[in-house]
């Protein structure tokens, strides 16, 4: 089952379940939640009720939640990507946030910002947090998970790396691509031997199993639920593989009419082009 | 003029102007904004006009914005604690972020976590942002500040240094102290030689005028809102200075009972004592 966050043609949002290219509206059902957040606050996901049918074509994807309370990423979780960073190996995962205002739907465009042309992909598997809560036990920690999504934490490297901390080159508007959908944890079945691939035009610039994570998702959740609270709707990007483009040599560098891709089997497929953010709006 | 944010005997909040020890409850005026990040949004603070008069015993002190949209903090900021923190000179602000249900107001117990006893002080003037923006110019920076207030960026030190990321030890809940008030730059005046104190159990332990900032307010504001928009109540932590507790021989550590107190000259004084976060609730 996976769901999805739109906007309709008369500019009002909503959400609904994907029935192959159709979308069940159930936020046009009397009584139902405004937004999938809202949904996924109200309970499980699999009683909502299904409304009126739209083509995908007739709406505006927007990201798989819209406006979740916390992002959460996770820094170097693939031991393909500690090495080519030349980072220490860690005994906790390394999280640092995003603001809500980067994130952007499916087929929406990744900014390049005015003062970097230092743009890289970053693909990655979102978990969106069902059940709430503080001090989530590991071996109770996957029962917390409403859905998985495709990530890119698009990323500015030379912003990210002015200093130890990485915020300002993570939260450029425009760079965290979040979609097309929600897909829930039996629609995706078990997820270790998938692959979290990501193509720069058509090319392969990563592609690792979700097993290879250093830090496995229940873990992740049992670390970051140890700090903060966590909230129904709240995202957390689990990490990158090997292969980003400021590794390689030369470095590989997204730019204006690129095409990236994020595919994750059964999770779906996250498509953007990349616009220059001056010529955007 | 300085104007707090609060919670009425009846459950319900507001925020008001401050006189003496007495506050103007604006909120109460038929038609203001409903919070102190509205009547920011609106326009000029010394515009708004004042209701009914309420003792400051009357109310429970909230933060001074209870819901800012983005918190920023600017790590090593003053060249004392750049030292004895042994970072690396960098021509940036360091910055990392906090979630907003991590503040407290003055005279709400700052928590220590159940999982660490390395909880420090960092004292700090924080800005509140009043006109937002993207890309403000360092010359024009000052214009968008709405005022200041004292803030406590207190710190799990085990778990900022789990890994290069500083964000689980700066986002357990009750340990982002933002109080009493805000205070507007008229009010405040020239702050350059104003110092930054910060006393625990009435132990001078930080002492540093706000002049030996190595990046000064309006850079700051430039630096941030290229990378991130700002809006009206968002709020800037400007870093601490040298003396924090993890840095000294032995540690100094705060526990159970301490009181911890941040005064910045006409900016106020920030009191939180600490309580064992299994105490608490």
């Amino acid at each position: 089952m996976a769901f999805v966050s739109f906007r309709r043609a008369d500019g009002t949002t909503g959400y609904g379940r994907l029935h192959g290219d159709r979308i069940a509206d159930c936020s046009a059902v009397p009584g139902a939640p405004a937004t999938l957040k809202g949904a996924i606050t109200a309970g499980a996901l699999d009683m909502i009720e299904d409304g009126p049918v739209l083509a995908a074509c007739d709406v505006l994807l927007l990201p798989v939640i819209p406006d979740p309370g916390k992002i959460l990423c996770v820094g170097h979780n693939y031991e393909s990507h500690r090495q080519e960073t030349g980072r220490a190996k860690v005994d906790h995962p390394s999280i640092f946030l995003r603001f809500a205002d980067t994130l952007i739907a499916d087929r929406q465009p990744i900014l390049r910002p005015r003062v970097s042309t230092n743009l890289d992909f970053e693909g990655e598997l979102a978990v969106v947090i069902g059940r709430g809560g503080r001090a989530i036990a590991e071996d109770e920690a996957m029962a917390h998970v409403a859905g998985y999504a495709c990530f890119n934490d698009a990323s500015v490297r030379d912003w990210q790396w002015h200093t130890t901390q990485f915020a300002p080159g993570k939260n450029f508007p425009g760079t965290g691509a979040f979609g097309p959908k929600l897909v829930t944890p039996a629609e995706a079945g078990d997820l270790s031997d998938v692959h979290v691939v990501t193509r720069l035009n058509d090319v392969v610039v990563q592609d690792q199993p979700i097993r290879d994570m250093i830090f496995p998702i229940a873990r992740i959740i049992a670390y970051v639920s140890t700090f903060t609270a966590l909230s129904p709707g709240d995202v957390i990007a689990t990490g990158t593989p090997g292969g980003v483009g400021a590794k390689r040599t030369p470095p590989l560098w997204m730019k204006s009419g690129d095409r990236v891709e994020v595919s994750i089997g059964p999770v779906g497929t996250l498509t953007n082009h990349v616009v220059d953010e001056a010529d955007a709006a």
